[in-house]
């Protein structure tokens, strides 16, 4: 394993073995969690602001986000790609459904397969906040280059590739 | 502003606007902010199983992380640092206090100002967790060489910095 600089950096203790660097040491401000979390925190309040004038929570819009893509998904990889727990998932589809957004069925070929489709309202209401939501995306990488956010993606993919495990 | 890939590939429509690339034309794993999402959602979730056994919330050991560097900050200030509302900040530090983790006092100079400082106990229980935040910081990141992650932490700030306006 290449190990990233505040870890190369760790000196060795009495005993040999590597001393871990402090938070402190790293800082803040260079701990990539924290940056993450800061981020998606204000990228999610931002647009849960954005959301409530469309009536929409934040898990019915990247349903309806995951499915204007790919429709025919099924309740797992729904909660996986919305990051949302299957039992919220469920329950939103419920909604969803007497909304008229989404409707369930058996896949054909195979009817143990129950899959979430989109429906014309469904999709229409994603088309109606999708410029919104593309606008908070262009905000928050305003001024990057085309090759500097292709770098972002490569980076944060190969780090979703190490810590996803039990998902998809 | 320089436009990032798939809003520089945007097409005109017939009223010369330019027209928005759809999600779909980006692509789910082509948008960043979904890769965001999923990533904070698997490391917030693989520290909170990790946390229960020390008996600590996501807040908690998050207030310990950035006392450990900065002691005497204020609520607002923790409350940005850690991601979280100001009246939950307050009710967890009233707890923390109760438990002799940190401990409030008004700041030397400027009474109105009320510092939060974390106690030795708080200090050794943040100490006996961070090998553990560590490991998973290391997992997250393998493979990274030295350069990645700088490049990475340096695109992660300037998004920040988009997108953060009415916080510190």
């Amino acid at each position: 394993m290449n190990r990233i600089t505040p870890i190369r950096a760790a000196e060795s203790d009495e005993s040999g073995r590597a001393r871990l660097p402090s938070l402190g040491e790293i800082g803040l401000d260079h701990f990539a969690p924290y940056l993450l979390n800061r981020i998606v925190a204000r990228w999610n309040s931002d647009l849960s602001g954005r959301l409530k004038e469309h009536d929409l929570s934040t898990v019915e819009m990247r349903t309806l986000a995951v499915l204007s893509i790919m429709s025919g998904a099924t309740v797992n990889e729904l909660s996986v790609y919305t990051v949302t727990e299957q039992s919220t998932m469920s329950r939103t589809l419920d909604g969803m459904e007497r909304d008229g957004l989404v409707r369930r069925q058996a896949r054909t070929g195979d009817a143990r397969v129950r899959e979430v489709h989109v429906t014309e309202k469904g999709r229409a209401l994603f088309r109606k906040f999708w410029p919104e939501m593309h606008d908070a995306f262009e905000r928050m990488f305003e001024g990057f280059s085309g090759a500097e956010y292709e770098t972002l993606v490569r980076l944060l993919t190969r780090a979703l590739h190490n810590i996803r495990q039990h998902e998809m």
